[in-house]
């Protein structure tokens, strides 16, 4: 029997990569996006394309009624985590308020389970690695809604019994990422710089460790954990912690020793400006014991590799120009580079 | 020099009685209530009030444009906790999105200090007594939105240094407050059934037992907390927990128990009918030794006293009818009593 399942955010980067291994498990997929920050180049052909926002509840519902989804794939955001504390009510109502028109949909029309892209945002600062039985403390908007919808998520199965999984993936990057956003995703940041010749801009003293995750390493498992359900013992549905999965590379590295990486799979010398350092969380990696154990995932992509494919990418694409974030609602403190 | 104002929810209950005590302090009490649960009736004299909704982005920004705001006191909220499970789109719209309308406008128009009532609902089940010192984990969407503004102040505060004061009251009833909304304050609900000579509804079998908190225990030290900052040793503000208060009555009951004092306070013999178990929190009361260290309060008024306060103004006023809740967006496992 074909599953159907919902994306949203299926023309951006990671959303569309789920999509596309979706069509792999043979779903039928129909993709929610507003083109906000995807392309309708990134959507796999054989996918059902509406556009439009989880934003918009009349159009949220009406899409619930006319598919009968098994699935929920919730990949749209506005991801821009620096960026979120100057735009918080743009944040909560995109990040927040539209995931809530898809649980309450969800509900309405008893899906089978809600994987929901959350973010390694939710931690905070916190011992590392990063454990899935930390008690998250958010320090931005965008990761305070991120836990909110965890929260929310947590509360529907307990009410309604709506099933769920959670991914918090880190700093992923690869071939379809949105190298034009100058808010975020330092890879593809990069990339573009040096497409354009410009230096390679780094908050603060470029000391600051991520994991960077190639995209195959987190969409294939995305797609595939709507499964995850059937494979247990007993009919008990994965709930609470279980249901959440630390999902993304164990390899840290510095910004700065990245830049240069990313010089040498551009062979281009990386120039390096340092701008004035931002409110972010300094060092984040997390454990991926619990993913482990229950995916049994291929070994990962190493740095190296994933930059040569996303190069290679980038290079037949060409640079993009950024576009400036038009309703900044905070201008106080807002780092020069983004005014 | 004269203080001014902004009390949100000041035709409420709780912040009626807030912009009360505010102008016995001689502040300027400008009020912001859309009347969703308020009435004008509750508005002290000598306030200027607008009609209008945090919600409403525009105008809370015209607002803070045209007032020169020392002081915000945020009271406004739809607070049907158990109704929030039913209303979950509505209840950040208001509870999350209105309040970061006001944060947003307070970063922007620098005032001294943001005063928000939270509420005992962020603690979920945990250790009881309830400690400031625990780690939130909110069991519903009322109190993850509080929660989640809790977390956006404490990040507010650190990015553009906006100072704060969070109170977590709980169970707060006087006269003032809306005996007809039969989805929440259970005081009010049964003293509007005693009066209308219906039975008392219970959920469950009445051994939850809450903390009933009188007015005047709380609102005076919400509106006088304002001078906080000013007594501190250093110029240093509060930040993070030193910031958070529990605020409430130490005496907890039973609300079976509620129900015979609310019987013998209004001289006519409790019939009580009950209704299925709903999912809620079953023991709630909270430490109150960091309020009491910073707040020196007066002794607390005993529960017996404060109905008595209660009845002789509700006796005055009479019953009301409750209206019901016209847009439900979940109707799986409403409460029958609220269909």
């Amino acid at each position: 029997m074909q599953h159907t399942s919902l994306v949203t955010g299926g023309a951006g980067f990671i959303g569309s990569h789920v999509a596309r291994q979706l069509l792999k498990l043979n779903h039928q997929v129909i993709i929610l996006d507003d083109l906000s920050g995807g392309f309708k180049e990134n959507i796999p052909e054989g996918c059902i394309f509406i556009q439009g926002s989880i934003t918009d509840v009349d159009l949220v519902n009406a899409i619930f009624e006319k598919y009968n989804f098994d699935y929920v794939y919730h990949l749209a955001a506005y991801a821009a985590e620096g960026l979120s504390h100057f735009i918080r009510r743009f944040n909560y109502q995109n990040n927040l308020i539209g995931s809530v028109n898809l649980i309450n949909a969800s509900v309405n029309h008893n899906i089978k389970c809600f994987i929901f892209t959350s973010s390694i945002a939710v931690y905070g600062t916190q011992d590392l690695p990063l454990k899935e039985s930390q008690k998250p403390q958010p320090e931005d908007p965008y990761g305070i809604a991120k836990y909110a919808v965890e929260m929310d998520l947590e509360n529907a199965h307990k009410m309604f019994g709506l099933d769920y999984i959670i991914f918090r993936p880190h700093n992923v990057y690869g071939p379809g990422q949105n190298i034009g956003d100058k808010y975020r995703n330092v890879v593809g940041i990069f990339m573009n710089q040096i497409l354009k010749g410009e230096p390679l801009t780094i908050f603060g003293d470029g000391e600051q460790t991520r994991a960077f995750t190639y995209i195959d390493d987190v969409a294939p498992y995305i797609a595939g954990s709507f499964d995850l359900l059937n494979k247990t013992d007993t009919s008990a549905p994965l709930s609470g912690r279980e249901a959440i999965f630390n999902i993304g590379s164990d390899s840290e590295i510095t910004v700065k020793k990245l830049a240069l990486e990313i010089g040498k799979a551009m062979q281009k010398e990386a120039q390096i400006t340092h701008l004035d350092q931002r409110e972010e969380v300094v060092h984040a990696y997390s454990d991926h014991s619990h993913f482990n154990r229950v995916f049994n995932p291929k070994p990962s992509t190493s740095l190296a590799e994933g930059l040569a494919k996303t190069v290679a990418w980038v290079k037949k694409h060409g640079a993009r120009e950024s576009s400036t974030f038009k309703n900044i609602e905070i201008q106080k403190n807002l780092p020069k580079s983004w005014q």
